[in-house]
């Protein structure tokens, strides 16, 4: 069993609204000096396989068809063998 | 200017349902092989600030007012100096 641990997040060019609210609500709770916000995604993924090359090959795979919008979106990730 | 890195999950115990739904699209798409999906949240915050002790302290108290929920979420972050 292989676990990966994938982060996707925007692109440094796109806007991030919900990082913009949340950046609004710090300062509303007395935060006045953070600069910049930015949200992105955290993903655990389990992938039953016979190796780690195998298990990275498919999680990239995931990555460009269904985890990340590769036009708006970076990714990266590591995976690891779990008991 | 500190740049904290901080990752939301939720707690082992809790239902994740959106890792759930991700889980079967993966095996929509044929990745039958996929045990588990667990979805959090990686946030980059740009602090200002005089050290990075204080920064530190800033991001655990912006974590546990606003950006995590401690009841069902656990937070993790690191803090580095950024020019």
């Amino acid at each position: 069993m292989f676990k990966a641990i994938i982060y996707v997040t925007l692109k440094e060019s796109v806007l991030d609204p919900q990082g913009v609210a949340v950046q609004g609500s710090l300062h509303t709770l007395g935060f006045a000096n953070v600069k910049e916000v930015r949200i992105g995604k955290r993903l655990e993924v389990l992938v039953e396989g016979e190796s780690k090359q195998q298990a990275e090959e498919q999680v990239k795979v995931m990555c460009e068809k269904l985890l990340a919008n590769p036009v708006i979106e970076n990714y990266t990730y590591e995976v690891e063998e779990v008991a």
